[in-house]
């Protein structure tokens, strides 16, 4: 980054696992830097100096404001941003600022809480906020693929409702952790195996607890090829989830935030059921999302 | 073990996890022993010596002729047993040597497998051998709750059929390494949200993978106690279960391998379904299984 490239203020997403910051001049992107500092890893004393040892070489970084989201809010984070409750605009609340020991002026992003059935965002708030800035007045559904997923109901700039599930941790867990792991051994996906699991779970959720170690036999009787494996255990649990989740996409507008594999599945799920999910790019989305957020203490200072 | 309780024979439970030996006279325990050193930690040039290390200070252990059943018998085992096909009775194959340096003389018990819906077994044949012992003719289902538990249909001696969840492996993997762990850090088990939770699963399978992060959203947002959170999970594990086992428990007479809490829980989620299982002890039936196994090597050599 040379002098002319100096951030007019830096831009943080900081999740469970991972921290990422850019160096921001308006809405545009001077430089990028990411670590594994992520909340899961730090006590409350840690987050400045893991924040300053990822941009402290950046001009101006400890004198710029900084905007953060996601998990860095949380009651293990850095400050607890409290929640916002639903239904109500992505960025509903004043920022909240985080104590500095070097007067950084760093500013978290509120979550957003849900009373019935209960459930809790905190960072996808930020990319729903960035995804209405590309396509405002959006009506409709946005489904936000991840550790745990979000089916998020959209109308008149407000989010209206929302419902989390844990179907990628899930996935993680059995494929890594379960018996099922020894039948996982080689990579690939086999995508018609998928397809095919989502329409059963789909249509015989109950079926789901009884097919899961089916495939580990099938493994071990017949050796079902890794890709099929995967494939189905896949297909299961996305088409579980779909079935779940089927008041949120059934004869909606639906967009997928992410453009790589996971969010391919969801679109790839969701076609057969007569749904051409539209796939929105993800950091773009966090980027506006925390623009947005930047903007608006600009305008109330 | 005194010199007029040399045993005439060694009984071994050998699962994934655990070794389990019990010197026996006829149909009695003279002695018992345990070790961790199950399948799971052993090399195929184990099995020999940590069976040694845990036996060889009985008498006459290395001349007693050994009967052993479980995972010892699979193919990361001591020896492959082969699997009968159901339908068949229980100790249905003749039983497998295992190859030794020491001139032991180690049978092992096969498991059994079934092609459509693919499954198999290898230990609960040994179980099964020794409840049919105790009830000859017996006509119905035993239900063997465990890490994989398995629903049999018993007839006329013979296994039908049969069906493995790996809602025990779930249970785990979920209360002790996902998201939710954070809401299990005390103890207890709430038994009303229990039964509630199994009767929401049964009546709407497709709810399961949107209920499981509202436990989590639920302790976040109003404190809900580790064992309303553990007794929600157990019952909507349990419940799923046994929407998929349905044409299995459906109108039967049930017995329940067990007598602890797991096979308790099966019992009570039952109940409410007009089904008043039984509940048979889990280490005499693989005694009486193994006694049997071994009787069978007498009668025909």
């Amino acid at each position: 980054m040379n002098d002319t490239l100096t951030p007019e203020w830096i831009a943080v997403d900081w999740g469970t696992t991972n921290l990422r910051a850019y160096a921001m001049q308006g809405a545009s992107v001077v430089a990028r830097a990411a670590s594994g500092d992520g909340m899961g890893q730090l006590t409350t004393a840690g987050f400045e100096p893991a924040l300053m040892a990822l941009i402290g070489g950046w001009a101006n970084a400890a004198s710029v404001r900084i905007i953060a989201c996601g998990m860095v809010g949380s009651r293990q984070g850095w400050v607890e941003a409290p929640y916002a409750k639903v239904p109500c605009t992505p960025l509903n609340r004043p920022l909240t600022h985080a104590p500095s020991t070097q007067n950084l002026d760093v500013r978290v992003i509120s979550g957003l809480s849900q009373t019935t059935p209960p459930d809790v965002m905190r960072g996808e708030e930020t990319q729903i906020a960035g995804f209405l800035a590309f396509n405002p007045g959006w009506d409709g559904v946005l489904c936000l693929p991840g550790t745990h997923t979000k089916w998020v109901h959209l109308s008149a700039g407000e989010i209206v409702s929302f419902q989390t599930f844990m179907t990628g941790e899930l996935f993680a867990l059995i494929s890594e952790a379960s018996v099922l792991r020894h039948s996982l051994t080689a990579d690939g996906w086999d995508s018609a195996v998928f397809a095919e699991a989502v329409t059963d779970a789909l249509s015989h959720p109950q079926r789901l607890a009884a097919r899961l170690f089916t495939l580990r036999a099938d493994h071990l009787l017949h050796d079902a090829p890794a890709p099929t494996t995967r494939g189905a255990l896949s297909g299961l649990l996305i088409g579980a989830e779909l079935a779940a989740a089927r008041a949120y996409w059934l004869g909606q507008n639906v967009a997928i935030l992410g453009t790589q594999d996971q969010a391919r599945a969801y679109q790839t799920a969701l076609r057969p059921q007569g749904i051409e999910a539209m796939l929105v790019d993800a950091e773009k989305a966090t980027l506006a999302g925390l623009t947005a957020a930047y903007r608006s203490t600009k305008a109330s200072s």
